[in-house]
C-alpha cells in the first residue's frame, strides 16, 4: 500500500474521531442500526446494480491496485529501448525469448516475432487496450455508485428517523436526541462517501491512466521496432509520453548511441 | 433472477423494514394518498416523457434482463473459434447451416456463406450494433428518467403537506405528526429510486455492455473468418477481449493447434 | 396528440388535484402574484436566453410533436424498398416522379435521378440531419432551460416572502401562513419542471432520435439503390436498423425476391 | 438591442420588483454589505479565475453580442450563390475584389482568387471556425462560471450572517430580523445568476451556434465554387443548412437558373 | 502572479473579513477544531485519491502557473514566421542552431533538421501535446477534487456538531453559540471551495489551453516550413489561430514581403 494512501486515510480518520472527543462521548456517535441501514443499504443497493462477480472483482482489484507496485513509464521506455537493440542486434524472431512478467508485453514481441504485420498488431493491441480500459472503468463505476448509495441511504435512515420521531412528540425533551440519532445515518453515509468510496474511485482511475500510458508506450514501441527504426527514432516517439523534465536531452542521447 | 439481484432486493427490503420495525409502529409509514402520489405521479410523467410502446417494452425489457442468462465472452470466442475450423474444413458455404440461437451470428454466418464483401459485413454488423445500443440506451434511459421523478414528486408531496399544515397552526399538537405524513412522500421518492429504479438502469447497462461485448466478438470472429486467418490468428484477435487470467497462453495453443 | 401523453397529463393532474383537496382548502394553493413570479419569470429568463423566433418556434415544435404522427421505421424500409424495385424496373430516372410527402426522400430522389455521385448524396444528406438534429436540440434545450429556471425562480419567490414574513414578526400567528404562501413559489416551479417542462423536453428528443433513424434509413437506402444493389442487399443493410423481433427471416423474403 | 432580450430583462425585473414592494417595505431587500459580498465576491472569485483581458473582451463581448445584429443563414447562402454567379462569369480572380464586411467571407474568396488547393481552403477556414469556437467558449465560461460564483458567495453571505446571529442569541427578538439580512444574500446570489449570467450565456451560445452555421455555409459555398459547381449544386449542398421551411423548391430554382 | 490574480485574492479576502468585522466579534469565526477537519479532511482524502508525488507536483504546478508568464499566441506565430525565413535562407539544416527556451519548438526545429517525414513530426508532436494535456488534466483534477472535499468535510463537521449538541438539549441557552460553532465548518468548506481551490483549477484550465494552442502553432508551423510554404502561406495557416482583431491585414503581409 502506498505512502500517501497510509497518510491519507490514517490521517482522516483521526481527524474525525478527535473532533467528536473534544465533543464529549463517542458513543453518542455509534448506532448500530443506523450503520446497518448505511453499509447494508449500499451492498445491497450495489449487489442490484452489478454482476456478483464483478462486486467481488472489484473489491479485490480495489486492494490490488493499493498494495501493487507498478513499472514507471521511464522504464517502460527503456525496457522498449532494450528490446529495440535486441532486435536490431539478434532480429525480431529473438524477441520471442524475452523474459517479461507483463503479459502484454510478452504478447507483442511474440506477435513480432511471429512477423505480423503493423495493422494486425496495432488494432490487436488497440483492442486489448480497449476491453482493459472498459473493465477498470466497470470496477471504477462501482465504487462510484457506491459513493452515490451510501448517502442515499444515509438520507433514508434519517427520514425514518424523522418521522418516528414526528409522531411521537409526546416528550418534549426527546426530540433533540432522537434527532441526533437520526441525523447519524447522514453521517455515517456521507463520511463513508467521503472518505471511502470516492478517494478509492479517484486512485482506481489514476491508476488505469497511468496503466493505459504504458500500454501505449509498449504498442508504439513494438510498432517503431517492427518498422525499423533506428535507435534515435524508437527514443524521439516514446519520450513524446514523458514530460521534458523526465527527457534526458536529445543531443546526450545521440552521443551515446 | 440471478442471485445478486435476489439478494440485494431482499436484504435491502429488509434492513429498511428492520428499521422501521425497531422505532415502533409500522403503520405510521403507511400513507395511501402518499404512495399515489409518488407511484402515480412518476409513471404519469413517464408517460409523458416517452412513447407507450417505449415504456411498456422497457418494463418488458427489464424483467428480461434480469431472469435471462447470456453467453459468456469466453463461450462467444470458443463459438467463433468452432466457426473458423468449419470454414477451413469445409468452406464458407458450409457456415449457412451453422445452428445457433443469437440471431446475429446467424446473420453473420448468413452473409459469409452468401461471400458478401468484408466492408459490407463490418457495415451491415456495425450498424445492428449500434441501433441496438440506441434501443437499449431508450431503455436504460425511461429507468433513469423514473430514478429523477420518483424523488421530485415526494418533495411536491411534502410541499403540499407543509403547505397545508402550514395553514391550519390552529393545534400546536398536530403539527408533528402532520410534518411525519408530509416527509413520507420524500421518503417513498427517495426509496423507490435508490433501492429500485437506480439499481435497474444500472444493472441494463452492465448487461447492454456485456451483450455488446459478445456481439463484436462475433463482428471481428466473422471478419476474420472471412479472411481467412488461421486458427492461431483468429484466437489471437478475439483473446484481446478477455482479461488475460481467463486466457489460455497463447504457446499452448500453438501447440495444441 | 398520442394516448400515453393524454393519459399521462390528465392522470399527473388528478394525482395533485386530489392530493391538494384531501388535505382541505383548495384555495390556499392559488396564490396570484406566487404565479406570476413562476410562469412570468420562467417567461422571462427564456425570452433573454434564446432568441424570440426560437421560443416561438419552440412552442410551435411541441404543439407539432404531441399532434404529429410519425412513419415507423419498418414503413420507411418499406418505402425505400419499393423504391428498389422502381429503379430496377424503371431506373434511377423514375425516382424523380416518386409522390411523397418527406421533403427529405424527395430530395434524395431527385438526387437519385439527377445522377449525383454516392458521395455528394451522402455529404448533402447527412448535412441535412445533421442540421436539423441541431435545429431540434435548440428547441429540447429551451424546454431543458425552462425546466430549470421555473425552480429556480420559485426558490426567489420563497426567499422573497421568507425574508418578508421574518422581518415583520410582530404576530406569531401569521408566521404560519405566511411560510405557507411563501412555500407555494416552490412548489409551483417543481410542479411546472417536473410535470410540464421535462416530460416535453424528454419527448421531444426521442421524437428527433425516432426521426433521425427514419432519415438515416433514407440515406443508407438511397445509397444502396444508387450502387445498383439487388433487392436482399438493400433489405440486408437497412433491416440492420430495427430490433430482430420486428425483422421478417431472411430467408423468407429470398424466397418471395 | 434585441428585443426578446429587452423584454425579457424588463418583465423579469418587473415581476421581482412588484412582488416584494406587495409584501410592503422595499428597504427590507436593500443590505449594501450582501450586495458588496456577492457582487464583490463574484467578481473577485471570476479574475482569480480567468485572465484579466479575458474578462473584459467576455464583457465587451456580451454587450457587442446584445447590441449587433448578425447575417441570417439564408442570406449567407444567398451571396454565396452570388459569389458563385461572379465566378462563372468572371473566373475565380474576380472574387478578389469582393466587398464584405465579413473578413471570414473575405479571407475565403482571397484564398479562392489565390487559387488554392480545397484542402488549404478547408484546413484553413475549419481552423479558423475551431479557434473562434474555442474563444466564444471562453466568454461563455466566464458567465457560467460567475453563475455558480454568485449562488455560492450568497451561501457564504448568509452563513455568515447565520453565524453572527446564533452565536448572540441575547434578544429572540432580534432572532427574525437578523436572519432576514442573512437570507437576503442568497436571494442576491440565486437572482444574479437566474436573471443574469446564466441567460447571458445562454444566448451567447446560441449566437455562437448561429455565427458557426454562417462559416461553414461560407466554408462549404467556397469549396463548391472551387470545384467549378454549377449554381444548382451549390445551391442544392448549401440549402442542407436551412430547415425545409425556409428553402425555395428545387424545381423553381432550376426555373430560375 | 499575475494582476487579476493578486486583485481577485486580496479583494474576496478583503469583503469577507469586512463583512464579518461589521457584524461584531472576529473571533466567533475562529474555530480551530473546524479548521483542521476542513483543512485537514481535505488532504487526506486528496492523498487517498491521487499519487503522492501527484499532489505535490500540482502544488508546485499551480504556483508555476500563477507566476510564470507565457508567451502569447502572436509572438509564438511571429517566431514561426522567422523560422520560415531561416529555413527558405539557409536550408532546413539550419534550424538545428536555432536557441529558444521552448523545449517544445527545440524538438520540432531538430526533427525538421534531421529532415523527418512530416507524418513523423506531426504524431511525435500530437503525441507530446496529448500526453501534455493529460498530465496537466490531473493537476487540475487534484484542484476540482479538493473543490467538492473541502463542503463535504464541512459537511461531515456541521453534522458532528449538530449531533453533540442535539444530544446534549440540557441548557437552551447554549443551543445558538453551539450551532454557530457547528455551522462554522460549513462556512470553512465552502470559503476554501469557491475561493481558493475552484478559481486555481479554472485558471489552470484557461492557461493549459493557452499553452495547447501555442504548441499547436508550432506544429503546424513546422509541418508548413517542412512543405516548403512560402512566408505568405505559412501566415494564413497560422493567423487562423487568432482572432481577426489582432490579424494584420493579408495585403498589408504582402506588399511587406
Amino acid at each position: 500500500m502506498d505512502f500517501a494512501s497510509i497518510l491519507g486515510i490514517v490521517s482522516g480518520l483521526a481527524l474525525i474521531i478527535s473532533a467528536i472527543f473534544m465533543g464529549g462521548d463517542f458513543h453518542i456517535f455509534i448506532n448500530v442500526p443506523g450503520i446497518m441501514i448505511v453499509v447494508g443499504g449500499t451492498i445491497a443497493a450495489t449487489l442490484l446494480t452489478f454482476q456478483f462477480k464483478d462486486v467481488i472483482s472489484a473489491f479485490r482489484g480495489a486492494f490490488h491496485v493499493f498494495s501493487q507496485e507498478r513499472s514507471k513509464p521511464l522504464e517502460m521506455i527503456n525496457t522498449m529501448l532494450d528490446l529495440s537493440k535486441v532486435s536490431h542486434r539478434n532480429g525480431l524472431l529473438a524477441l520471442a525469448n524475452v523474459e517479461t512478467n507483463s503479459k502484454f508485453l510478452k504478447r507483442a514481441c511474440n506477435m513480432m516475432a511471429d512477423a505480423a504485420s503493423e495493422e494486425f498488431i496495432r488494432r490487436t493491441l488497440q483492442t486489448e487496450i480497449d476491453s482493459l480500459i472498459a473493465r477498470h472503468y466497470t470496477v471504477q463505476d462501482i465504487f462510484k455508485k457506491m459513493a452515490s448509495y451510501a448517502p442515499a441511504f444515509g438520507m433514508l435512515g434519517t427520514l425514518i428517523g424523522l418521522v418516528q420521531m414526528l409522531s411521537q412528540l409526546d416528550d418534549p425533551a426527546s426530540i433533540g436526541p432522537a434527532m441526533a440519532v437520526a441525523l447519524l445515518t447522514t453521517f455515517y453515509g456521507s463520511m463513508m462517501s467521503t472518505m471511502l468510496f470516492l478517494p478509492i474511485a479517484g486512485k482506481l482511475r489514476s491508476r488505469t491512466m497511468m496503466e493505459v500510458q504504458n500500454l501505449e508506450i509498449i504498442r508504439e514501441g513494438a510498432i517503431s521496432i517492427l518498422s525499423n527504426d533506428n535507435y534515435l527514432n524508437v527514443y524521439e516517439r516514446l519520450s513524446s509520453y514523458i514530460p521534458e523534465a523526465q527527457r534526458q536531452s536529445v543531443s546526450a542521447k545521440k552521443g551515446k548511441k
